[in-house]
């Protein structure tokens, strides 16, 4: 990292008075030109979320002399802080099962450079989406669940990962429950796509269940897991109309749509660094 | 009514082959000009719907005589049918509590004819209401609830209904629970906005439930109300998008728009004639 | 074709009383059971429109002898009308140039058979998406165009289409402009998408268009080719919010997922005949 | 004002680096406790923009004196400043028509205090309001228009703007058009609700041009006015779907509820000062 790339700034605090003052005089004082910034003040938890993007200038110092020099500021106000080389592509792993649709959009989005993501690997517990990552020049690694002892498989897993050190996981419609110590380790970085608007129709096949009780909209949420099943925070969710015409299949394959448009969304806001962790829900600087 | 009367013929039975060309075939026969139609079978439940408007020539006997005649067809088929009067308006009985946004958006509707309703009376346990209901110069009819003994109010407020006889009771926001008894007496004709898009975030407070969740969208619905509370068969549901900068307090203020516009959506697909049961769903035809 | 297959009816005919009657009064005597139907009489043109699916019973006759028979019908209603096999899989020649995200969601849909259609040819004037089309197995025409003469590469493109015989062309982002006499041999069974909310920003780059308007939603139209370039029936649209912060980059990002959105719900209406011309809009029966 | 207030801080100056720095040095100097704060750089028109909300603390000199020391740093980046109290209502004098529906909204609105404004006056060219805004216990202006001397009337309505000396003027469908000189006076604080998504369908009747055109949404548009008709800087913009059955007067009727959930946030963001302009565009820092 030099001086030219641009930096992301993130930091949670708790609030006070003075927090934007110190930032921006710090960044001010070492040549730093903001290009964009956003702050809350949760008035509820009393937390304080930052995120600021600058250009380092001719006169700043380098990274790691403003990382260490910032300590101080960050220290005074019991930051959790970070800064993010913004010219750093993010790896993300994708697990997948059955159905492609989340994987191929994701897939394009980063063929066509319009996702600035490295893919060292998909991972399935299928086979059938081997052609098309392989296309794409991704290795892809087929780890298939053996029923009477699901845990090698995911000791398999969580190896894999541990080899990849990824970034982000993604489980674009991956079909397997993963264990808490799985969700632990992959706690804040793991971003999963649920097929309903949670808190609606959490668990198995949600948009039968969306059928049966006659719902006039149907959703997809994407969210971090957790331990809890469906139960991490929220980054981004949206809903399509649908009225009583339509079977659970029409739902599925309208929901698909929004599945790809939400799941693409969150990873685009993980990557940029715009997601803070507040308590179990997310504060995202769009 | 007579010849020149739209009439709108609603029809619930079971999937056959025929129904519409018995239905068509009967009005052509009798010199009826189909304006509009829509029809639905149900391959879930083997139910078929339909709702078909149209307009008595000069050469169509009577109302009471196209009733007769038709009742031979509908006996073949087993409907459940009738023929209302497109041109008669609804009389509507609105319940109100506090929270005034639904009952000036439906006065406001009714005063200009753009939902052409009658408003019998207005009931509410609380009188915040009465200056803006009399104003619009229909009845305000205040009935307090003595905690002590709720069901006083509620069998003054059933005798009230039954005196007042309305086709329809909007529940804009009034906040109280009704009994077993009085939603099996309003059943299918009793419609309530939930501030909530459900199955989500049921019972009291779903903004402040929807705060806690971190949700990024908020609706409401409206629904007939039954029995099991927030359960009943949907009519339409709406949403908006929010985010972490929203308290509880703007989540109430931003719902209201929907829930005015979803009410006022549900009233007016109920009155005219748009909205058939099917079982805990509803079939409507927009 | 035999008897199992399901047909689906389109019509298009004056308005007037009996004609409902008469189509379901044939296909019930000919033992035929509609599954869908719907129908709708615009008051202003005073035409009406009708598309009825239905599956042919035990006793019905062959569609050779439903059409002829209903040609009877037909006539009497000066009906424009046919019966689509409703199990024959339309064949769609899709035109793209640089962008591919939208031939790349077609391409999706058709190789999971979200969309049931054959693609027997797509045809660019570029040579970037070679890779991707033939990953899928469909032959890949290179057309390119030469400034110098750019009618050279239309007739080519012409010959080609009419080798084709398509049911429907696809302009997936197809970025140029065809001749009028390719648009009349086209009319009706030519779909482009263009990308914006029409009829706002017609013409070239209409996100940078959108951009300096400032306007708070972009969007995306499908609409059928004619003549007069983005004045053509409209199929279907959606929108999508932005803000002051979004550059011309940004909503060309944004864009991409709308017009995927759009363009495939257009070509599934086609495919499945939902769409009737009237004069320069469309009915489009959902 | 007392040092209680809460202040909302606007801005707009050339980008350069230090702006944040200095503002919120210079606040936290001041014992100002931040609690919004929002900004921006155009990358294009090379403008900053910031909205800034803070509470003076115990220490903090008078608004006057803050003022005062504020100023040098504003010359320091050229900016266009300004301290509005925010806990001072906004006066808001809203012109109307005969559609009442956006004037009954905001009214609704600023009765309950959802809005919090002052509506020192209602002034229309016709009388059918004068009930409605009589009853919320506000003067009422009948300045009727006569054909033959338009400037009559404008005479009269600006001497009586001039009079009122509101913070915002809002056209709530008042149907006339404004001299040049009048929106010239007006410049930065008079909202147009236009009912269609502009910059389609200009001028009058736009449901009717919408319904021509064949569009599948509406939409309203709320906007600064400028002499240029329907071209001023854009605040916000909504759609909602239509489709082939809908009417003009469908589209009338269903462009209501759009034009009043627009309108209604405009005039908020306005009088919240979220709001900046940005040549012929906004800035919204919702």
């Amino acid at each position: 990292m030099n001086g030219k790339h641009t930096i992301i700034l993130t930091i949670t605090c708790p609030d006070t008075v003075g927090i934007v003052a110190a930032v921006s005089g710090f960044l001010s004082e070492h040549d730093a030109f903001i290009t964009e910034a956003a702050q809350y003040g949760d008035p509820f938890s009393k937390r304080f979320f930052m995120r600021c993007v600058f250009v380092p200038g001719a006169l700043a110092p380098s990274v790691d002399e403003l990382e260490k020099r910032f300590s101080l500021i960050a220290q005074r106000f019991q930051m959790i802080w970070r800064m993010h080389d913004g010219d750093q592509k993010a790896r993300v792993v994708i697990l997948v099962s059955k159905f492609g649709h989340c994987l191929n959009d994701l897939l394009h989005r980063y063929h066509t450079g319009s996702l600035p993501i490295e893919i060292p690997a998909v991972i399935s517990n299928h086979s059938e989406m081997r052609s098309l990552v392989e296309w794409n020049e991704i290795p892809y690694h087929y780890l298939p669940v053996n029923k009477a002892d699901k845990t090698a498989q995911e000791r398999a897993l969580m190896a894999l990962l541990d080899d990849l050190d990824p970034d982000l996981v993604v489980l674009a419609r991956y079909m397997q429950i993963l264990s808490p110590e799985l969700c632990a380790q992959l706690s804040g970085h793991c971003i999963n796509i649920h097929h309903s608007f949670l808190p609606s129709f959490k668990g198995a096949k949600p948009y039968h269940q969306a059928h049966t009780r006659g719902v006039k909209l149907i959703g997809a949420t994407a969210h971090y897991v957790t331990t809890d099943l469906d139960e991490g925070p929220i980054i981004d969710q949206a809903v399509e109309r649908v009225d009583h015409k339509h079977t659970p299949d029409d739902l599925v394959a309208m929901g698909r749509d929004i599945e790809n448009v939400v799941l693409s969304r969150a990873v685009r806001y993980h990557i940029e660094h715009r997601v803070l962790m507040n308590g179990g829900k997310t504060v995202v600087f769009k």
